[in-house]
C-alpha cells in the first residue's frame, strides 16, 4: 500500500487526498442512507488544488473579513465541503459527518449558512450559489474600492465557486454571468465540474451549449478542456485564472473535464452515481478499486496533516490582521468604519436618527406615489448609512431607486446605484450574496408582478435571515394601463407566506419611511416594500400612532364616538379607501375603526395584548385591500376573534385599462367596503 | 410630397408603409395619453419587411392550422402588432385602435391571446414570448413528424419572434435559447431589435454580451449587422434565415442595429422614446422629419392597400386547404385526428375512459407515491390521447414522467418525453407555447420547491387559460433529508391563488387519476398536480366518492354515527393522517368526519349546497396539510361558516432530516391535530 510509506511524493499525496474526500463522501452517504456521491467524488481532485493550494481560509476565524469566499453553487455534492471543512481544522467534528442528513446535525442535506461554520451561503437550487458569488465578487470590488488605500489594502481576496452543468443550463446562470462579465469582476473565479452527466443522463440529448463560447460571449476569461482528475493541471488554471484577476481582466470560468463518481468501477461516468448511496457491495468495489484500504470515516494522520489548514491560516489571518493594525493606525475612522460595517451593526445613535427622519416626513405631510416616497427615504437613509447600496432591474425611473449623488457601481465606476439590468433573479441572488459577504445593505428593484421571476431567491434570503430589501414598485391595478400582465394580484399574499419575509406595504410617505427603518435595523431577515405607481395622500398621526408603525398594525382612525361598530383593515393605497368608507358609515351612524396594517408579520409578532387592542375579538372586521383576498381570512375570522368577518379583494386578473376605470370596474370601492360592513354589522 | 404620386417604388413604398406603423403607434399613445412608442418606431421597417413579403398568414382566418407564428416577445410594443393586425385585414378596426389601453378594448397595453384576432400569445413580461415561440416551433415539428406525409405536408410553417435587448438579458432567454438550439428547432426565427437602449438608458453600462457569439455557442445561425431600417437589408436576411430553415440548420436569429424612436428628432436613440407618448409637440415635429403630412390614424388608401394580405392569404389558405383535402382523401384517419387535435378536443368517449380508468385504480387500491401514481395515470392517458406530451426539468426519475414507450423528443427523434434540461422556467413558457400552437397537451415537471422558478410562467398559463398540465413531485417536508431548499412550505397556498390555476393534491392513486383526468379535460385553463414523494395508502371510496374527487372536496369518512362533532379537512399526504386523528377521536367517542380536499379551486366553483353538504356550517373544523396553514383560515373560519375552527400547519422552514423525524418534530402528527379537534369542540 502506497500509505504505508511515511514520504509520499506530491502527486501521490495529492491523489490520496482527493480519496479522502471521495470516500468521506461514500461513508457519510452510505451511513445517511441518502445523499449524492457522484460530485464529491468527480470533484476531490479540483478541491484539493483548490483548497490545498490557493484558498486562503483561517479555520479557526470563519468570519475573517478578508477571508476568500468558497461558494458550492452544486450544493447537493455537500459532503464534498463537510469533507474540506473538517480536515482543513473547522469545528465540524467527525461526529458531525457521521450525522450527515440528520435533524439538527451540522451537516444538511445541502449546505446551510449559519449552521455550518465555513458555509459561506446556502445552496442546492441550482445556478443561485453561483449567482450569490457573483454579488460577492461585486461585494469584494465595491469595499476595496471604498476602503483600500494606496499601499494599504484590507480587502484582497477572491470568490471562488463549484458550479455544474445543472447550474449551467438555469437562466440564473446567465443573468449573473453577464452581470459580472459586464462589471469585470476579476476575483471571481469559477471551476466548472464538466462531467456530460445530468440527473437524466449524458447531457447530449438536451445540453448542446458552448459553455466556453457562452462565456466568453459574456467576457469572461476561459481556460478550457483541464483534466478535473490532474491536480496539477487544474492548479496550473489556477494561477492563470488568479493571474487574470491581477491583471483586472475579467471573472475567469475554469473548465474541468471530469467523471461523475469517479473511482466507482460501476457508476462512475452515468447518472447512478449522482443521487444515491452507492451500496454496500460498490462501496467496497470503489475502496478495491481507489487502494483504499480504511475503514469507513477514517482518514490517516499524514492526510489529515495535509489538509490541516489551521497553520497556513492562522498565518496568513495573522498577516492581514497585521496589515489591518498599521492601516488603522494610519485611517484609524476608516478601520472603526470598517469593522463596524463587516459585524453589520448600524452607526452608533441610528435609531435615533431614523425616529427623527420618521417625524420629518410625518409633520412634511406630502402626498406621494409610495414610491417617490420610498426614493426618499433611500436618499435620506444613504446619507446616514455608507452600506446602502443597490438599484433597479432596469426600472430604475419606475421604481424610483437612484439618489442625489448616488453614482453608478459599474465596472470602472464605483458609486452605489447598480444597474441591475433586465435579471430579477439574478439581481436577487446576487444581493444575497452581497449580504453574505457582509459590509454592505443591499437592496434591488423591480414591479411587484415580476418578484415572480425572482421569487426562489427572494424565499433563499428569508431562508438565510440576510438583510437584504427588495424594492416592488406598482403594486396593484393601480398601475393601470400596462394591463393583468403588469398587475400584481396573488403577489402580496402569496409573498407574505414565505416565512421570515417582511412584507411591508405602506400607505404614506410616512409609512414608507417607517419601512425602511423597519428593513434597515431588521437583523434576522429581508424586507420586500411593496409600493404604489399612484400618489397616496398623507394620514395624520399622533406620536404614538407614528411609533405604532413598526408594530405593523395599528388604530389610525378611530370611530368617532370611540365605540368602534366595525373594524376596517387596510394596507398601502387602500388605507385611504377604507377612510373613505369610514366616513361613510359614519353618516348612517355605524362607528368605523380603521386599522393600517402594513405589515402583517410584524404585527403577528406583537404581544397578544397588542392585537387584541388593535382588533378587538368582539368587533367585526373588514379587510380590504386590491389584491387576492384569501390571506385576510386569518385576520377577519381566524382563532383569535369571535366575530364575522369579510374580505373586500381581487380575486382575479386584472386588465389594461386607466387606473380610475379599473378600481371602479373591480370594486375597489368605499362603498362595496361599507357595504360588507353594513351587512356584516346587521346579521 | 412622394405620396402625391400614385407610384411609388418598391423602396418608396416601404418606406411610407413602415411610417404608417410609426404613426398608428404614435397617435394611439398619443390618444391613451399611454403606452410605449420607442419600440414601433424603431421597428417598423423589420415588422415591413416581414409582414409584406414574408408572413403566411390568412387575416379572415387567424385560427388557420398551418399559419405562420408571430410572436411580439418585447410586448410593450404593442401598438406595432395592432397596427399590422388592423392594416393586413384582421377584425381589428380602427376604432380599436383609438381605444389603445382602455377599459375591454381590443387594444389593451400588452397584446392578450384570446381578446385580439392574431395575437398569438400574452407577452409583456420579458423573454418569454421568445421562450413561448421555442414551444410553438417545437410544436410544429412535433406535429409535422407526426403528421406529414411523404409529400404531402399538412404542417409546414415557420414561428417568427421579434425581441429586444430586455428578452436577452432575462435568464430564461437562455434556457429557451439553449433548448431551441439543442432541439435544432430550424423554422424558429428571432428578430432582434438590437437598440442599445434599455430603460435605464444606454445598455453600455450593464449590458455587454456579444450576443451573437453567445447565440452560436447555443447553436444558432446568427446573422449579424443588418441595417434595421432597410427593408432590403432585413428582407435579405429572412430569405438567408429562410434557408436555414430549408436546410434544418437550426434556428436562425437575425440582429437588426436599430434606432429606437426612429425619426423623433427629439428622442430617437433615447430611453425617453421607450415608454411615454411623445407629446404634442414631437409628435408634430416627427410628422414634419418623416414628411408625413396626415391626420392622426389617417392611413392613405394606397398604404392599406399595401399591407392588405386578405387576398394573398386567401390565397395561401386555399393552397393549404387543397393540399389537405388531398391528404384527406389518402390519409383520413390521420387527416381527422388532426383536425381535432387542432381544435383541441378529447376523442370521441373519452370522459367515459376516463372514468374507467379512476374505477380501475380504486379497485385495484395500491399504496403508491402519488408521484408514482402520476406517472401511471400518465402512461393509462397516453395510450388513449396521443397529443400528450411532456417530461421534466431533468428529474425524470425523480418526477416520474416517462412511460412505456414514450420515445424521446429530440432533435433526432419524434417520441413524446422531452428532456427539459435543468431549465424550470424555459419549460413552463414553452409548455405554453405548445399549448398556444395546438394539436399537443403538454405537461413539465420539477420539484414543488422549484415551481419558483417557473412562477410567472405558470401565471400565464393561468391568464391565457391554456390546457397545461404542471407536475410538481416531492409535495412537502416528506422529501425528508434534501432539506430546507428543497422542501416546499409556502408553494401549495401560494398556488392557489393564482387565479384560474386548478391545484390538485391528491392523496392516493384514485385522486391522482382524477386529477389528471380532471387536468386533460379542463377546456379553460391550466392544472397543478402536487405529488407525494412517499407512498401513501389507498382509500376506500364508494362509487359516488369516486365520482366526487371531480368536486374537488369531499366527504372521505363520516362520523361512525353520522353525526359529527368536528370536520377534519386534509389534502395529500395529511389525508391519512386526518384519518388517523379521526380514528384517534372515535376512542374518546368523539364523531371526526374526514373531508379530502384535492383541489380547492374545484370546491370552490360548486354549488353552495354541496359545500354546505360537505362542510356543514355549523360544525367545527381542523383543516391540517404539510404547509403554510395561512390559506386553510378561509374555509375553516371564513365567511360562510357558523363555528370555530383551527389549522395544523406548517409557518416556518423545513430542516434536513429523514421524513419520519421531521415530521414528529414538525408536529405533523393524528395527535396534534385530535387536540385540534377536542379543543375547538372544548369551546
Amino acid at each position: 500500500m502506497r500509505l504505508e510509506s511515511p514520504a509520499l511524493d506530491s502527486t501521490a499525496l495529492d491523489r490520496q487526498c482527493a480519496h479522502a474526500l471521495r470516500f468521506l463522501a461514500i461513508d457519510a452517504v452510505e451511513q445517511a442512507n441518502s445523499g449524492h456521491p457522484g460530485m464529491p467524488m468527480g470533484m476531490a481532485e479540483i478541491a484539493v488544488a483548490l483548497w490545498r493550494r490557493h484558498l486562503r481560509h483561517d479555520p479557526a476565524a470563519p468570519n475573517w473579513p478578508d477571508r476568500d469566499r468558497f461558494v458550492l453553487s452544486n450544493g447537493h455534492g455537500s459532503m464534498l465541503l463537510y469533507a474540506l471543512l473538517h480536515l482543513t481544522g473547522y469545528d465540524l467534528p467527525l461526529d458531525e459527518l457521521k450525522r450527515f442528513r440528520q435533524l439538527h446535525s451540522k451537516t444538511p442535506g445541502h449546505p446551510e449558512h449559519g449552521l455550518t461554520p465555513g458555509v459561506e451561503t446556502t445552496t442546492g437550487p441550482l445556478g443561485q450559489g453561483f449567482a450569490n458569488a457573483v454579488g460577492m465578487a461585486f461585494a469584494e470590488r465595491q469595499l476595496a474600492r471604498e476602503f483600500n488605500r494606496p499601499e494599504q489594502a484590507i480587502v484582497d481576496h477572491r470568490t471562488w465557486v463549484f458550479l455544474g452543468d445543472g447550474c449551467l443550463m438555469e437562466g440564473v446562470s446567465h443573468e449573473a454571468a453577464s452581470f459580472a462579465g459586464g462589471q469585470r469582476l476579476s476575483k471571481l473565479i469559477a471551476l466548472w465540474d464538466d462531467n456530460r452527466i445530468s440527473i437524466d443522463g449524458d447531457v447530449t440529448g438536451w445540453f448542446t451549449d458552448d459553455t466556453p463560447a457562452r462565456f466568453r460571449a459574456y467576457g469572461w476569461n476561459v481556460i478550457e478542456r483541464i483534466d478535473g482528475h490532474d491536480v496539477e493541471a487544474v492548479e496550473r488554471a489556477i494561477r492563470e485564472a488568479l493571474a487574470n484577476a491581477e491583471n483586472d481582466m475579467g471573472p475567469t470560468l475554469i473548465c474541468c473535464r471530469t467523471t461523475i463518481g469517479q473511482g466507482s468501477p460501476a457508476r462512475a461516468g452515468t447518472a447512478a452515481a449522482h443521487g444515491a448511496p452507492l451500496g454496500k457491495d460498490e462501496a467496497a468495489a470503489t475502496r478495491a478499486a481507489l487502494g483504499w484500504p480504511h475503514a469507513p470515516f477514517d482518514i490517516p494522520p499524514e492526510l489529515r496533516a495535509a489538509f490541516d489548514a489551521r497553520e497556513t491560516g492562522a498565518a496568513a489571518h495573522a498577516e492581514w490582521t497585521q496589515r489591518f493594525a498599521a492601516y488603522r493606525a494610519r485611517w484609524p475612522e476608516a478601520a472603526d468604519e470598517f469593522l463596524r460595517r463587516m459585524a453589520g451593526g448600524l452607526p452608533v445613535g441610528f435609531p435615533i436618527l431614523a425616529d427623527a427622519l420618521l417625524r420629518g416626513v410625518q409633520n412634511a405631510g406630502l402626498e406621494l406615489a409610495t414610491r417617490k416616497a420610498s426614493q426618499q427615504a433611500i436618499g435620506r437613509l444613504a446619507r446616514a448609512l455608507p452600506e446602502l447600496l443597490g438599484g433597479s432591474a432596469d426600472l430604475t425611473h419606475s421604481n424610483l431607486t437612484d439618489w442625489p449623488a448616488c453614482g453608478a457601481a459599474r465596472a470602472d465606476t464605483g458609486g452605489r446605484h447598480i444597474n441591475w439590468g433586465v435579471r430579477e433573479f439574478g439581481m436577487a441572488a446576487a444581493l444575497n450574496g452581497i449580504a453574505l459577504h457582509g459590509g454592505l445593505l443591499p437592496f434591488g428593484a423591480t414591479f411587484l408582478a415580476f418578484s415572480d421571476y425572482a421569487r426562489n431567491a427572494i424565499r433563499m434570503s428569508a431562508l438565510m435571515k440576510l438583510r437584504v430589501v427588495h424594492v416592488m414598485t406598482h403594486d396593484s391595478i393601480g398601475l393601470g394601463e400596462d394591463g393583468p400582465t403588469h398587475q400584481p394580484v396573488e403577489h402580496l399574499p402569496s409573498l407574505r407566506l414565505i416565512p421570515g419575509l417582511d412584507v411591508w406595504r405602506p400607505c404614506d410617505a410616512a409609512e414608507t419611511q417607517a419601512a425602511w427603518n423597519a428593513a434597515v435595523m431588521r437583523v434576522d431577515g429581508p424586507s420586500l416594500l411593496a409600493l404604489s405607481r399612484q400618489n397616496l395622500p398623507n394620514q395624520q398621526r399622533s406620536a404614538e400612532q407614528l411609533a405604532a408603525i413598526a408594530r405593523g398594525g395599528y388604530v389610525l382612525a378611530e370611530a368617532e364616538d370611540g365605540k368602534p361598530a366595525v373594524v376596517l383593515i387596510a394596507t398601502g393605497s387602500e388605507v385611504p379607501l377604507a377612510q373613505a368608507a369610514r366616513a361613510q358609515l359614519a353618516v348612517d351612524g355605524i362607528g368605523a375603526r380603521v386599522v393600517s396594517m402594513p405589515c402583517t408579520q410584524r404585527f403577528d409578532a406583537q404581544a397578544a395584548e397588542w392585537r387584541d387592542t388593535v382588533l378587538p375579538p368582539a368587533i367585526p372586521r373588514v379587510a380590504v385591500e386590491a389584491a387576492h383576498p384569501d390571506g385576510w381570512w386569518k385576520y377577519v375570522t381566524g382563532c383569535d376573534c369571535l366575530a364575522r368577518g369579510d374580505v373586500v379583494g381581487i380575486d382575479r386578473f386584472g386588465e389594461s385599462a386607466p387606473a380610475g376605470a379599473l378600481t371602479a370596474f373591480l370594486g375597489l370601492t368605499p362603498e362595496r367596503v361599507a357595504d360588507a360592513a353594513r351587512r356584516l354589522i346587521a346579521r
